[in-house]
Order: C-alpha cells, then structure tokens, then sequence
C-alpha cells in the first residue's frame, strides 16, 4: 500500500504521459485535479493487485473522447463520480476499487481522484500499459470482460447507460454520444470481479508511471541528461531526435487524428520522421522504412527537458525526441494484435516487436 | 373499456396512418404485429384516460428512426418489450398502462402489441393527435414531463438507458444513437403518473383512428365516396387532388426530409402543390401560398381508394387527394407552436389554423 504525496502525484502525471504515448488528454490537468483532492485532506492509496479479493467489485473511470476538446473544457472530477454512481445504482453494490483503463495523461488520474473521493484505493495495475483510443483496447477485452454495463455523463448533466452485445458496440455507441456531448465524456466502464481484474490487468503501470516521472525530475535537479534516465526507467529505445517541420490534425469521428513530420538534428540529421496519430501516436516511419508501431509505445519528448508531449500540443519548430517502449507482452498475442496491431488502424504493417527493429 | 377485434385493429392502422401524416412508419407492419397478437390470443383491450387512477405508472413505447429502413427491416416487438422491461428495471415497478407517444402508422400498434404481450390496457389517448418526428413533440413535454430516464433497444440486443437535461437533449442523444444502431430503435419513453397522463395527453385519439378506418372500410363496403368519408370522419378539410410529377427525398440526420410536387387534376387542374415533409408531412403550398401547415394535419391518400399514403411510398405517377385536418388546441398555443409550429421547422411562416386559411 503506497499513500501518494504531491510530489508522487506530479510524477505520476508526467510518467503517465510518457506512457500515454501522445493521448489520455493533457497530464497537467490531471495532475491539478489528483492534488486537489490532497489538498482538501483526502487521501490517494495505491495497493498490489494481489491484495484485490476474488469477489471485489471494481469499476475503471475514464475521461473519452478528443484530447483537443478537453484542453477548452477542463473538468472537476464531478461527472467521473456521477458516471460511477450511475453504474453503481444499476448493480445496487457500491464498488470496493477503482481502476484506470489506461495509463495516460488524465485518465491516470481520474481514477485517483474518484477513489479518493469515495476513499478508497486504487491497484496498481492498468488495462492498456498505455493509452489506446478506443474502448476495447484493453487487456481486459482480451480476457472476454465485458465493457457494459457501463454509464456516460457529461458536465451539462446528461447521462448515458450502455448494455450492449459487444465491445465494438460500445466503442461505436459511446462514441457518437460523445461527440453529441461536446466531444468529451466522463465514464465508468468495465464493470468486473476481482478475479478478472487480477488476471487481465498490465501490473504496476501507476508505480512504474511513477518512476519514469521521478526518472525526469530527479535528472533536472541532480543535473543528468534527462532522456537517458526515461529510457533507463522505461526500458525505451531512442528512435529520433529533429524538429517538427508540419503538423496536420483533424478532429474526424470524434478522435484527434493527423501525423507530425520530423527532420533530423545531430546524429539524426538528413533523417525524416514521421508520425501518424490517433489521439495516440500509432506508427513511426524514418526515411521511409517503420521503426516502431503500436502495440509498441512512441513517445514524443521534448529535445531538453524530456518532458512528454501529447499529440495535441504537437506543433511546428519545437525541437522533441522521439522514443519507442515495448508494450506488455499481452497485447503481442495473436488475439492482442487483432485488437491493437497495425493492421485494426489501417495500416498494411505486419507488427514487428521493437527490440527487433532497433537491433536493425 | 373496448376490447379490440382483427378489424378494429385494421381500422385503427389505417386511420392512424392518416392521423400520422405520412410519417409514424408504415401501418400496415404495424398491423400485422398487432393481429398476431390477437391470434396468440392475447386480448388488446383500449380504456378511457378518466379511468386511470392518478398514481398509476405510465410508459409510452414507440419505434424511432427513419420509416424508409423499417420497411427494410420488419420488427417483431421483442426490442419494444426489451426496452420497457429495462426500463422496469430501472424504476423497479411494474409499469400499469403502456401508451401511444403518437397516433402515427406503426406506433399507434406497438404499443398495444407490448400491452397485449403483458395483458394490460392501453388508454385512449396519445402524445400528439397525430405523428411527429422528434422526441420533445409531444403534449406531455408541453405540461413538463420529462422525456427521460427513457430506454433504447435495437434488434441485435444493444440497449442505451438515458437521462437528459431536457427532453432536447433527449431527442439529440437518442437520434444520434438510433443511427448507429442502423437506422431504427425501439424505445420505452416518457415515463410519468396517470395524473400527467390525463392532464397532457390528447384523447380519444385510437377511437378516433378506428372511426377514420371504418370510414374508409365501409365506403368500400357500401359504394360511397370514401374521400368524403374520411373528410366528415375526421372533420378535415380537401387541399389538392393531383398526380405526383417529382419526389425529392434524402435521409438525413436519421430523418426522411424532402418534398413532393403534385400537379392538379380535376377541379385543381392548371394548380400545383408543393409538400414539405421531415418524416411527416410538414407544409403544403399551392401554387405559392401556404394552404396548411404544422401542427395542422396534411395527409396524401391515393385519390381513388382514398387510402393514406407514407412519405416513404411517395412516387411519380401516383394520383392522390390531399387533405388538411385541425389539429389539437394543445398544439395552438404559444408554447406548442414554439414546439412545432413551422418556424421551429426553420419554415419563416406564422402559422395560421387550417379552418381559417381554407375559408380564404
């Protein structure tokens, strides 16, 4: 068990960013909500999920929709609770966990902060060891959880309550009552027992979120170059480093998509590099030839200060580094790539892990 | 209390299809759902509005959607009973009277379908004297029910529980869910009190609709003029007889929109109409000047069988009569036109009551 102070808070955030791999929406906000809740004396517990009973009812809380969106209307917390309480009317139990879908910028926080509220812990374990954009993209899709029942609010006062047949229904349904909402939603999803929890989650993505966040302060305080010490507490790979040279982002079915071209500085130069996204950053293409796509993690930093930056704030002349991450062995399965590979975004790629294309 | 047999609910299909001014979806699946009820030996029996106790509770059940895709896709009323249990389950009680939200083709039947399938009444009296395409066109929304929480369900087994701000935002929500689910949904709606009840709805409105198609029927059966039958039976008015030269029609945001032109016959010859129509059939011009509009009844019946005619079945070459028919003075006043008067259909028309256009 692990009582979060601020400063874990903070780095939390920014770790989480770094594995969020460009989506989950700003960490600042998320950050600023979490230590809120600190602030007015509530507390943010982080348990093993080993500690999680078989029959404990858990509920994950998220934020969806455009990342852009959410920049213009920053949230309170509220509509996350509202959409937990809605859900927890619908079984008539109150949940004893809750958990993070994925581990990216707000939606690693607002679980915290809706546990918090309710008091109660959150385990340290995610369903993504990422973010993804769509809502079966979990590991617990994997392991035949189902998404619904799951409950929607919004910060006008509407709500939602889905029951569909499938995952891919909820993903289709939500998402066009997201973008009738005003392009973000606040929901609770993935209603399970602790005994699916345990099973399906990626393990201790908080505390090792946590860890990369603490990798990049610590780095400016003691003076050490701060991308080497992501890539030690990542066990990343540096891909690129350039400047962004054109950024095109369109807002099309209710997710941020678009691609960032990069041209090559010092060991890099003569090199492009170019990102495609979808809220999150999908594949990475250097002169041509891919070097890292998702399931794997691509992380644009910042060349300095190795601060993560989310596909949003993408823009041109900011000078960024660009990192790849190898996702968690769940997502490398046949059933995981169907889910998550190359191929489910629309890109003709057959998935190569990135501990091989770098050895390339 | 009238304890429907086959022909009254042939009747009521039909004269509910001219009640339902070409939109309410097709009257005759409508039908077919509600004799095979009969024939199970269910009993679909109607009751007075008066005799509903005060604190009894009330759903209107209702198809919602593009009538043009419920031709295509034959519902059997299994997703409409789905959609009321779930709602059920929500207020955990029992519903005691289902209702019609419209006097329109299809849901003028449904719901006697779901009450026969539970062994309930339905009272005498819907939401509208007519049909209407949005959810919040309803007297009940005019006397401040609340259109949610209201339950959705499709024929895959896909269900959506909302609850809106308002009934606006309930319409917004629904639509956009409806057109995911492909077009159609079946939705319990409108839950409220018989007190409500009998203070907003409009009555006698299925008897009503049964006279209409007993007129038609007889007509037939005696060799009367069944146009004049319809006429004195539903106390309207003759606009137009004509053939239909060009129809005009696209789905869009989930609705039938367009417009036919009628070129005149007989004693209209040398004159044309123009009808407007958003599932419904919305305003009719002739020859320039608006003769009938919203909330005023327009509805097209085939000139010699004097049979009502969908906007979805509008084609070239059909000659028919049009006629116009007041409608309920709920609708006639400032807060029912600002519901569905022609402007909230973006036409720039004050409206005026069809008895007074047709003595100009």
């Amino acid at each position: 068990m692990i009582r979060l102070r601020k400063e874990d808070v903070e780095n939390l955030a920014l770790g989480a960013a770094v594995l969020g791999t460009g989506g989950g929406g700003d960490p600042y906000i998320g950050k600023l909500m979490a230590i809120q809740m600190l602030e007015r004396g509530k507390d943010i517990v982080l348990v093993n999920p080993d500690d999680v009973d078989d029959d404990a009812f858990i509920v994950a809380v998220a934020g969806m929709g455009t990342p852009t969106v959410l920049i213009e209307k920053i949230p309170n917390g509220k509509e996350a609770i509202k959409a937990l309480k809605t859900l927890e009317s619908y079984f008539g139990r109150r949940v004893d966990y809750v958990i993070c879908i994925e581990a990216g910028g707000i939606n690693s926080t607002i679980p915290l902060v809706a546990a918090a509220e309710r008091g109660i812990p959150v385990p340290d374990g995610d369903g993504m060891g990422r973010a993804f954009p769509e809502l079966q993209m979990v590991t617990f899709h994997l392991f035949g959880v189902k998404a619904t029942p799951m409950s929607m609010a919004d910060e006008k006062g509407n709500g939602v309550l889905l029951d569909t047949i499938d995952n891919y229904w909820a993903e289709r349904i939500a998402r066009v009552v997201t973008i009738k909402f005003g392009g973000t939603a606040w929901i609770a999803i993935y209603p399970m027992s602790g005994k699916d929890y345990k099973r399906a989650t990626v393990r201790n993505t908080l505390t090792k979120a946590i860890g990369i966040g603490e990798a990049i302060t610590n780095s400016k305080k003691y003076g050490k170059n701060p991308l080497d010490a992501i890539l030690d507490a990542s066990g990343g790979y540096l891909l690129f480093i350039g400047k962004i040279v054109d950024v095109d982002r369109k807002n099309v079915g209710g997710f941020a998509r678009g691609e960032a071209i990069i041209e090559g500085l010092d060991d890099f130069k003569g090199s492009k590099l170019v990102i495609k996204f979808q809220n999150e950053n999908l594949v990475a293409i250097r002169d041509g030839e891919v070097i890292a796509s998702v399931p794997d993690l691509i992380t644009v930093l910042d060349k300095d200060t190795a601060k993560p930056i989310t596909t949003e704030r993408l823009r041109y002349g900011l000078r960024v580094a660009v990192i790849g991450i190898p996702c968690d062995p769940k997502w490398r399965t046949e059933e995981g790539l169907k889910v998550v590979g190359p191929k489910y975004f629309g890109y003709n790629i057959d998935y190569v892990p990135i501990e091989i294309l770098h050895k390339r």
